[in-house]
């Protein structure tokens, strides 16, 4: 994949390590990034992550082809709004969020015609924070998925799609409100489930907690301005997903009587083995 | 410490990994091991997990100083009845079971005034089965609690403290009730709705899953007959747990409202830095 020059604007975890990763695997690529903190620049530059950091965006995107927005999700309006008069024509670009409707509207809103927008989501990451954790291999063998709608430019998401792929990930293609609905399940209610797991213990309990609960409430200790944005822009599939878990739950209430011996075993059951086939 | 013959009642992950923990430690015990199939006994000789094995209760138990309950915990008081009769005077019997009223009011009917009982929950394992996976250090570093009562002898309660400590774990002492309480809330509870995460999913969001919903949902991939026993025999425990979890949701649902922003984050970040305090 050829690309001379790219704009990564927010250096954290996801914006350093895709500069690293970029770095060592597009040669020829000079990578820009943009922080609102000239520490987290400073620390970029200083780790590689990036040639050149700016505290301004709009010199930050200037001449790019390619542009990645790794903010967190809430300020990705303000920010497609502030670069739109400095992208060049033909510039693709791309994010890293973890909600799709709101960006692909705000895009279609925000940018002139002669730029093409691809959302993409992936994922990676950790609870961890801040480019001192950034690693190249951090895409390695995870999933990022591609939220094209009928007016995306098909070779701007061939583009977007290489550029994911060649840092180590798989593709996938799926709408915004797709992506959405299913990220509900499969994270935004985890990380918030995950929370309230953490918030109900009281002290003298959590003194308790074994290897089970500090691995299931591990996402917790992820950013809670990060999470706070994300459940709040998926808060429609979010409530569905925690009503859908209410259902589980009475579910499993029912079971508990001793007479359901059997059918809570199978429910059991049930989960252990889609568990264990997910480790295949 | 010093034990010259010991019988583990059930050598699988637990019962296992305890016998070669005490052979590598304590020198000159004899380790015994009940197992209702010869092909486990095999497997844990072969190991080195046991000196001896039987499929048959009161041989296992025969001139034991200490007698370990490993089995699955529906399984505790139907074996108390069974080597009640084979116990010299002075044994110390004790368990490893998850729950811990139901075991210490089966002692107290079943078990002679000649032995002593002392419960213990060694807050070690995984989601994995069987004596292939016992391993010596299973232990080190996890805590052991013991629930005795005003009944229990201070020799025989400092006898298992010195047996989980000799085997790397650190030990405290609550009583039956305030165990089972606590426990619904940092283990039943997070098993039970691990499980519940893993069933309301659809086949398509598995595939989307991260390292995110593969950490949150690893224990349940547990043993779905091991954990039917111990949700229904804490069933009064876990309902109070479901429900406080119940409240904690009803909140994150009001909080979900945009001009709660704040509030949400505070939400989150009271998990947040609850959950980093762990990892210290």
């Amino acid at each position: 994949m050829h690309i001379r020059r790219m704009s990564i604007l927010g250096v954290g975890l996801l914006g350093g390590s895709l500069g690293l990763a970029v770095r060592s695997r597009i040669s020829g690529c000079r990578v820009v990034g943009y922080g609102h903190r000239q520490s987290t620049l400073d620390a970029a530059l200083q780790m590689g992550a990036i040639h050149e950091g700016y505290a301004e965006l709009g010199r930050a995107v200037r001449g790019a082809e390619v542009v990645v927005l790794c903010t967190p999700v809430g300020m990705f309006a303000e920010m497609l709004s502030q670069i739109a008069p400095h992208l060049a024509p033909g510039a693709i670009v791309t994010d890293v969020g973890s909600t799709k409707r709101s960006i692909v509207a705000a895009a279609q809103s925000h940018l002139p015609p002669t730029v093409h927008f691809v959302a993409s989501h992936p994922m990676a990451g950790s609870e961890k924070r801040g480019v001192h954790h950034a690693r190249a291999e951090l895409f390695q063998g995870a999933v990022c998925i591609l939220t094209p709608t009928s007016n995306t430019d098909p070779k701007a998401i061939e583009q977007v799609e290489s550029l994911w792929q060649t840092v180590g990930m798989k593709t996938c293609r799926l709408s915004p409100e797709e992506h959405d609905r299913r990220l509900a399940d499969i994270s935004h209610l985890p990380h918030a489930l995950a929370a309230a797991l953490v918030n109900l213990q009281d002290e003298a309990t959590l003194t308790l907690s074994g290897k089970g609960f500090l691995d299931l409430t591990r996402i917790a200790g992820g950013d809670a301005g990060l999470w706070r944005d994300i459940l709040i822009d998926n808060r429609d599939n979010l409530q569905r997903s925690l009503a859908r878990l209410s259902d589980e739950i009475d579910k499993l209430k029912a079971l508990l009587d001793p007479k359901q011996a059997h059918a809570l075993e199978a429910w059991l059951n049930q989960a252990a083995e889609r568990r264990q086939e997910m480790n295949k």
